[in-house]
């Protein structure tokens, strides 16, 4: 069922989810205190749905996928079956039933090898950062921590882990070939439903096939990042880059006024259920080092975070008292926990911060006023700024990526592209060809809200002065007006900078400007970003984007709705939104629905007309030619007149 | 408070809307059985708001605004007013607590006059629609029907009752007048927060000020419409074209398998409530001509039809019987109800059907697939372009305009922009001109599914073909993936379009391929199309749009946090999702949010920001010049190293 594809692919024993549901783990019986009430709902099976992996190289490269089954198509000939289709699986293990997940002990370390045979890290013996070491001795904390923390790799003396040094090398690592193969596997399906469109790619060199060797190039050019820390072997790598599918962040973490452990772990776990290709932990309450490690040790996609919040929590929220030194060992900190991107506010510059006051809504990146507070407090240029390099030396050892973060972008409509966006965006741009004489990974985060016309503009300022590293932006969210609803102002925005160039997409749920989002919060936010790059991704023309939507109408048209349900992004809420009006088993092999009842359906009546058509010869290439002759020679050739009469 | 404006403004004794809890009307003790458990939410006040009335050049011109009082400013020197803010108001007199409303009685008769005295129109002594007379003569209908329809008017012998034919005559009519109040009241408030952003405008023509002959020389060029039938004197003229404000439509009626009459008029006054311009009744289920009347009686909005609907209902669904003399009676029977605007799909030609059998999704709108069913039954051409001028005839009688339906939009992204879609819009266009010949007023509907890359073609093309009457889209939705969530595809694509030049945008429900929306999927759908048609404001750069961004950012950055959610387009749910984390009154006042907590609140270390640099002097001209110049220089002068020590 699968093409082959130009390197080895041996479809991995595939595992039925469906019959998955007693499987589920349930941790009550044998669990900590922290998780003895939960179960993961992440582990749930996708109805219809097995996940498969498609093996490259070697036979520990196991890129996974979902594949959806359908049912057959019923015509007058009897049945005609539906090819399954693959899709993009970001779930991780969870959705595997014959692996068992156990989040005391973390998930498979899936790159341990990749990493121990390139022969270029050192296992160190200790934990470098001093408040690593004093929250792993502290035994109050005993009864919350992670129990097995592996002991952190570093680079050797002199050596450099990051994917962009082994790119610029030649060297196609397996985590090159795993995103190859993971990205390439949608244009690998046969199209047989319908022709896709031109895509508009504003630029973008999107091949037809996605190499290793394209994934290699890329990478050494700075176009794109696969963002993995040598100490996160547990990642399913991901790549961030405007030449592949756009990716999407999904945002959690706890704040002072709520929110545990465990709710940001089944935070994590039921975002990337849902198709968050990265996570971003921002919690800025308690206990930010434990929950991290549970994160991470939990989580199949790429981490990030924003040190600084960890780093101002340590020095009691006062900005002024923010060091260096201390900003250091949370770096290291976070980088030994395998934390695989940092947003680092080095473009707040001290000279940008006057442009800031007369905004309307001034800095709303907490990063940004941090940072902007301590310069001003001091008087000096931000030590982010100043210490770059000494960010960089860090970021090689570990290989974590840069997401350099826009401080200053704007907070209203009223100050989208202004004088201290650009001129920061600038310095961004400045700061990305620094980190790449490091060869460390780079990208770039971006606005905020802007008004739809101004959007394009970000987009080609971005690619102009960051010489194309990947843009990772939030929204933009187009208006100010909605809150409640700036998951939908935000996605319009998300939608069209996916279109023009921009790699991921950090997710808005609709508690934005409002509150902390829970649980299904970050279901909506992930769903709406979901569509909104694969609306991008439709638009750019990426091979095979338009199979899922094809299979899907193709199931509408026909009326499988169970099919419909199984082919969409949120097959629950699909099949419950079906089900509110009618809701027998027997209405879902019915040919209409709630909308028009069985007299009225259009599609009952189209394939009448098919029928039709077929039957009388309607469907010949005369008919075509016909129906598409100028409607106006028509009427001109009449005369003029339609009719003769009234 | 109102910047005065060139015709006569009196604002109308204002009435709070705050103490009208207590007085909106509850049906239950005087009321039929139809109604008696009606509880009219939309009576509901807006919170913080009273309606005020602009008046015209005449008394009974009297333009519905909603004023939104803001709480001051806190400042270091005492407190600082802030303006209120009008905001456009659709929700007709049911929030106006002077106005006793009863469903019973209809909405007060607004219009009445000002179509009496142009002495162009009689009233009938009798319904001309024979299946108009069988209802009202039908005893078993007693207990659901309207109590007291109001004899019809139509245009004398020889008359044309347009605001077309009005506008070409040179005669500005109170309805033009009323819409350019109505449209220039956001022009006039003054500008006092930030400046607003250049839109981008595609070639619409967008003026500083909106005149009432402006108003009808779009009229007179066929570019907008105001939808207004003589027998819709409860209607609050509204204006549809590409240089006014981007409208919305909000779909509502029954199906055959459930609702009700109370139900739909329920819908009717909480989609308008919300913001819908105009409503259309898709009915199709039980008591189509009873329910239409309880809407029509009680709408301050357009309404419009699809009439092969209910001409389907009355041959029990079969549409081969379907006949011209049917379809005309259905006509004048909805004309004479005061429907405002009709779909008529007389663009789906016998050739043009063949077309779609190859399609993905065939044909997907009803009223296509009922036509496209005709044609091929009976091998003729579609009897509502044959019978076209016939259909005129009707139109400018009552002033009905036409919706012209594009019966063969694409269902699928598959099928986008295809031959079929693109014939029956070049049809569109001849019928449009056909029209105008007639001086009946025109929009034009538009798809459908349609990806991202292909939406400005859509626009394009329309302009081109319909020699800019007033495009009006469903969506589109920009991927198929996604039901349950595809009010959010279709509102990347109606912002899009909007942009691009779209006058109206039809509204997409949650419930979208699934079933029949409720209340809260109506509410849903209306706000997310307000915020889409919002961003297209902006981003065409329409006079004042950006005014209550700017209002709702301010409150935001200064915590005041009932003046965010009342200046929000739903502030019940702004309030909602604010208060699940933080739920005391306190907390409203509070300088931080459940997001970060009041240690990490950017916004408030962006005051402190504020108040630094005001204090030393940092928002001085050196300061902002030194702030733009290029960092590349810099960077460059310090021989290209940003720091001398790591």
């Amino acid at each position: 069922m699968l093409k082959p594809i130009r390197w080895s692919t041996t479809a991995y024993p595939a595992l039925a989810y469906g019959t998955t549901l007693e499987v589920a783990l349930k941790l009550s019986d044998n669990n900590t205190e922290q998780f003895n009430q939960t179960e993961i709902e992440a582990r749930q099976p996708y109805p219809n749905s097995r996940k498969i992996y498609i093996e490259g190289s070697r036979s520990d490269i196991r890129v996974p996928m979902r594949e959806i089954s359908l049912s057959p198509t019923a015509t007058r000939d009897g049945e005609e079956t539906n090819a399954p289709l693959l899709v993009y699986d970001t779930s991780g293990a969870y959705t595997d039933p014959n692996i068992a997940i156990d989040l005391r002990a973390g998930l498979p370390a899936v790159r341990q090898s990749w990493i121990a045979e390139r022969g270029d890290t050192e296992t160190l013996a200790n934990l470098t950062s001093d408040y690593g070491q004093q929250r792993r001795d502290d035994p109050s904390l005993d009864n919350l921590r992670f129990a097995d923390v592996r002991p952190p790799l570093r680079a050797k003396e002199g050596c450099n882990v990051t994917q962009l040094h082994y790119a610029r090398q030649g060297i196609i690592t397996p985590e090159m070939e795993f995103v190859a193969i993971r990205e390439n596997q949608q244009r690998a399906m046969q199209t047989t439903l319908a022709p896709q469109h031109a895509g508009q790619s504003f630029g973008a060199n999107i091949p037809a096939q996605i190499t290793p060797a394209f994934v290699r190039d890329e990478i050494a050019r700075g176009r794109a990042i696969i963002p993995a820390n040598i100490n996160h072997p547990e990642l399913e790598p991901v790549i961030i880059g405007r030449n592949f599918l756009v990716k999407i962040n999904g945002n959690i973490g706890n704040s002072a006024l709520g929110s545990s452990i465990e709710e940001e772990v089944e935070k994590m776990t039921w975002a990337t259920r849902w198709g968050s290709d990265t996570i971003m932990d921002l919690s800025t309450g308690k206990n930010i080092h434990e929950t991290r490690e549970w994160i991470v040790r939990n989580a199949a996609v790429p981490i990030g975070t924003v040190p600084i919040y960890q780093a101002l929590e340590k020095v009691d929220g006062i900005a002024e008292n923010l060091t260096w030194e201390l900003f250091r060992d949370t770096l290291i900190e976070q980088a030994e926990q395998g934390v695989d991107y940092f947003t680092i506010h080095a473009g707040v510059l001290l000279r940008y911060v006057p442009l800031t006051a007369r905004r309307l809504a001034g800095i709303v990146s907490r990063g940004g006023a941090i940072m902007a507070k301590w310069c001003l407090a001091h008087h000096q240029e931000n030590f982010l700024y100043t210490h770059f390099e000494g960010i960089c030396a860090i970021m090689k050892a570990y290989d974590v990526s840069f997401s350099l973060g826009d401080g200053l972008r704007p907070g209203a409509i009223a100050d989208a592209n202004d004088a201290a966006q650009l001129g920061e965006l600038r310095t961004l741009g400045e700061l990305t060809k620094l980190a790449w004489q490091h060869d460390v990974q780079v990208m770039v985060e971006g606005p905020g809200h802007v008004p739809m016309q101004l959007i394009k503009e970000n987009m080609d300022l971005q690619l102009d002065c960051c010489d194309e590293a990947p843009f990772y932006t939030l929204g933009p969210l187009t208006t100010d007006i909605a809150p409640g609803y700036d998951h939908i102002t935000s996605a319009i925005g998300a939608a069209q900078i996916g279109w023009y160039g921009c790699a991921m997409l950090c997710y808005v749920t609709p508690k934005e400007h409002l509150g902390l989002p829970n649980k299904d919060d970050v279901k909506t936010g992930v769903i709406t970003y979901k569509l909104a790059a694969h609306a991008a991704d439709l638009a750019k023309g990426h091979p095979g984007a338009q199979q899922r939507d094809d299979a899907l109408s193709k199931a509408r048209f026909e009326f499988r709705w169970q099919d419909q349900f199984n082919l969409s992004l949120d097959p629950d809420t699909a099949r419950l939104y079906h089900d509110e009006t009618l809701p027998k088993d027997s209405a879902k092999v019915a040919h209409f629905c709630s909308m028009c009842g069985p007299k009225f359906c259009s599609m009952k009546i189209t394939q009448d007309v098919r029928d039709y058509a077929a039957k009388h010869g309607f469907d010949s290439n005369d008919a075509l030619q016909e129906g598409m002759r100028e409607q106006s020679d028509v009427f001109t050739a009449q005369g003029g007149r339609i009719y003769h009469e009234t």
